[in-house]
C-alpha cells in the first residue's frame, strides 16, 4: 500500500454547498493550532459569540457554533426542545422538514405535519390550521431556506402564528443566513441552526445556532435527561457559556473555527445588509442569463432564494451528462435534484464569496456552451450578454 | 463593532492534545474545497477508509472518520450498540469512563460499573467477576488509554474475557491510536472509537472509529431506532459504505478531512511500527528527565502510556501559576489535571508530531527553570542532559 498526498482540482463550487470558500479563509484556517482551553482561543471564542449575534441580528447569550455540520446543529435543537410525548408541528416543503420528522421522532416526540409542494413556500394558512387543530403542540419547526428546493418561506408570519399558541420556533436556516434577510430576535425564533459551508463560504464542518431565552428557560428546566451527551445544552453551556473558568466538554475543532471566525469578520466588514443585497443583485443577473437562454425557474418568483436557483431541466437533455461535463471540461459544480426531485431540476448556488459576477458569467457562459452542444432546446449565444448588462 | 482577524502565537503544545500539528497537515487543509459528492473527494474518502484500516490494525469495512470530535465518536458507539434496557459493564478508572455511564444512561441501558483507582490500569480480575456476576450483560466498555491519567489498560485480556461471556467491546483508542500499540482485529475489539488531535497530530474535529462485523450485525437488526439521526450508522453506512452510488447523509467537513488524509499519509510512511518505537523512546527521554528532577510519576511503570506522561506537582509549588509561565513566557502548554485529578498533577503529552527529541528537551529546560525559579523542591540543572543521553 502506498498513498500519496491528495491535491485537488480548483473547482468552482456553485451547487448547494459547499460554495467557494474565500482564499483568506482557507489560510486563516492553516494558522498553528493553540490549544482549546489557551485564553487567547477563549479570546476567540468569545469574539465568535458577538460575531454570530451580529449574522444572525440577536441579542441571544447563547448563541455559538456547534462543533459538527448543520445535520447535528438541526439534532441539538431538536433534542434539547422536545421531550418524550410532545407533539411538534413540522412543515415540510422539500428534503430537509422530512428530516426534522425523523428528529422530532427519534427524540420520542409525536409529528403534525403540514405538507406543502416542494418548490412553495410553507402556507402561513395551513400551519395555522394546523396549530388550531392542535392546541397541545409544544413547537413549531420549518425550514427557513429550503436547499432541496430554493424556495424561501416566511419566517416571521410563520413564528408570529406559533407564539399566538404558545409554540417555540425551531428555524432552519442553513442557507438563508448571511444571504436573505433572517432578523431572529424581531422575528422571535427560539431555536434556529445554520451551517458555515453556504452563504458564509466558509469550509463545512460546524452549526451556528442560537437559542432565545424562552428556549434557553425551557431547556434548563426539562423533566428528562437530553438523550444526547455531546449535544446536551446543559453541558455545551459550561463550555460556551462566557465566564473564565470554562468546563471542560469536548474538544473543539479549533481551526476550523479559526476558518469561521475568519468568515464572520469578513462578513462585518463587508456589513450584512451589503451581503444580503450581493445575494440579490447577482441572482437578478443569473435570472436574465436564464431567462434569455429560456431555462425555466421551479419556484415562484416571490417565494425564490437568490442564493440557490433551482431550474427545470430542458426537454430531453440527460441532466447527469450535462454535470459531468461542467465537472471535468469546465472545473465548474452545480448541484442535482435532492429526494423528489432528483433528475429534475438543477441546483445552482450563488452563495457568499461564490456570489460574484465572474462565476454569474461563467456559470451561464459553460451551460451555454454545454447544452448547445448536445442541440438542447435553449437559445443559445444570448445569456452571457444578458446578464452583463444587469450590473450596468 | 470592529473585530479583527485571529493570529494565534506559535504554541508547542504538549498537553493532553490537540498536539503540536504537522505544518504539512495544515497546509493539506489548506486547499481548495471540492464538493462533497465529486468523485475526486469520492476518491478520498476511499483512500481514508484504506488508511484508517492500517491505523487500526483491522480489516473491518466499515471503518471511518465521523464528522465531529471523539465525544461524539464514543456517542456514536454507545447509540448504536446499546438498546433500551440493556446491560452495559463499564469500566472506570478516569475521566473518561464515567462519560460512557453517562452515554449508557441516555441510550436507555443500565451500567455496571467497575471502579480502579485513578492512575491505574483496569484490573481484569474485577472485570471478570462483574461479567460473571451479571451474565445478562451484552457489551463490555472500557478506555484503553485514560487520557486523564496516563494509564493504559490490557485491551487484548478485557475483551477475551468480554467475548467468552458474549459480550461485545467498545473501547476508547483516543490517545493510543498510533501512540500505543493498538491491535483492533487480533485483539477482537467490536466498536472503537479515537481522536484526531492526539498521536495523529492532526487538528482536531473528526473521531476515526471501526466496527466489527458482529458489531454491524447487531445495529443492522437492532429493534429500536437508533435514538440520534445525525451517528446512526444505518444512514452514515450509506454515505461511507463504499460503491458509486452514495446516500447524502450530511456535508462531510471536507477541508478537515483533507487533514486527516495528509496526517494518515505521514503515519502510512513512517510505519505505524516505528511510530510507536518513536513514542516510547521520547518517553524514556522525558522520564529520564523528569527523574533525574526527582518529579514523581502517577501511573506505575507498566502502566504507563508513552505518550501521556502524568507526574504529580512537588510540594508546595503553585501548579497553576507554572502552568501560566511555561505558556507566557515560553509559549508551552502543558496539561493540568482532570476531574478527581485537578491541581494534583500534569500532564505532559508527546504525541504524534510532538513526540520528538526537541519538545522532549525544550519542556525539561523551561520546566526547570520555572521551577528553580520558584525554589521548587526539584534537582536544578541535569534533566536536560540525562533527557539527551538517552537518544545515544
Amino acid at each position: 500500500m502506498s498513498i500519496q498526498s491528495f491535491h485537488p482540482p480548483v473547482r468552482t463550487l456553485m451547487g448547494p454547498g459547499p460554495s467557494d470558500v474565500d482564499p483568506r479563509i482557507l489560510e486563516a484556517m492553516s494558522r498553528p493550532t493553540v490549544g482549546h482551553l489557551d485564553p487567547v482561543f477563549v479570546g476567540l471564542m468569545e469574539e465568535m459569540k458577538v460575531l454570530l449575534r451580529y449574522a444572525f441580528r440577536t441579542e441571544n447569550e447563547l448563541t455559538m457554533p456547534v462543533s459538527a455540520p448543520g445535520s447535528a446543529g438541526m439534532e441539538m435543537c431538536f433534542v434539547n426542545l422536545v421531550e418524550p410525548g410532545d407533539k411538534v408541528i413540522v412543515c415540510q416543503n422539500g428534503v430537509f422538514g422530512g428530516r426534522m420528522k425523523e428528529n422530532v421522532e427519534r427524540a420520542g416526540g409525536t409529528a403534525v405535519m403540514v405538507e406543502d409542494d416542494w418548490g412553495r413556500a410553507v402556507d402561513p394558512e395551513k400551519v395555522e390550521a394546523a396549530l388550531k387543530a392542535n392546541p397541545d403542540a409544544r413547537v413549531l419547526a420549518f425550514v427557513h431556506a429550503e436547499t432541496s428546493t430554493g424556495a424561501i418561506s416566511d419566517a416571521k408570519t410563520l413564528a408570529e402564528l406559533a407564539h399566538a399558541n404558545d409554540c417555540l420556533v425551531i428555524a432552519d436556516t442553513v442557507t438563508s443566513l448571511a444571504g436573505s434577510p433572517l432578523l431572529v430576535d424581531e422575528w422571535q425564533l427560539d431555536a434556529v441552526y445554520s451551517g458555515t459551508q453556504k452563504c458564509l463560504s466558509c469550509v463545512p464542518g460546524l452549526s451556528p445556532v442560537t437559542f432565545s431565552k424562552n428556549a434557553v428557560d425551557f431547556i434548563t428546566s426539562r423533566k428528562t435527561k437530553v438523550q444526547s451527551w455531546f449535544l446536551d445544552l446543559n453541558l455545551v453551556l459550561g463550555y460556551w457559556g462566557g465566564g473564565v473558568k470554562r468546563a471542560y466538554h469536548h474538544t473543539a475543532p479549533i481551526n476550523t473555527l479559526y476558518a469561521l471566525h475568519e468568515a464572520l469578520v469578513i462578513l462585518q466588514d463587508e456589513g450584512i445588509e451589503n451581503s444580503w443585497a450581493r445575494h440579490q443583485k447577482n441572482h437578478l443577473a443569473l435570472r436574465a442569463g436564464f431567462e434569455a437562454m429560456g431555462l425555466q425557474f421551479v419556484v415562484p418568483e416571490a417565494e425564490r432564494l437568490p442564493q440557490l436557483n433551482a431550474i427545470s431541466i430542458p426537454e430531453g437533455v440527460d441532466e447527469a451528462a450535462v454535470r459531468a461535463t461542467l465537472l471535468n471540461s469546465f472545473n465548474l459544480e452545480i448541484g442535482a435534484g435532492l429526494g423528489a426531485m432528483a433528475g429534475k431540476i438543477w441546483r445552482v448556488g450563488l452563495m457568499g464569496f461564490a456570489s460574484n459576477q465572474t462565476n454569474v458569467l461563467f456559470c451561464l457562459g459553460a451551460l451555454d456552451a454545454v447544452l448547445s452542444g448536445m442541440k438542447a432546446p435553449i437559445r443559445s449565444g444570448v445569456a452571457v450578454a444578458a446578464a452583463r448588462a444587469v450590473y450596468g
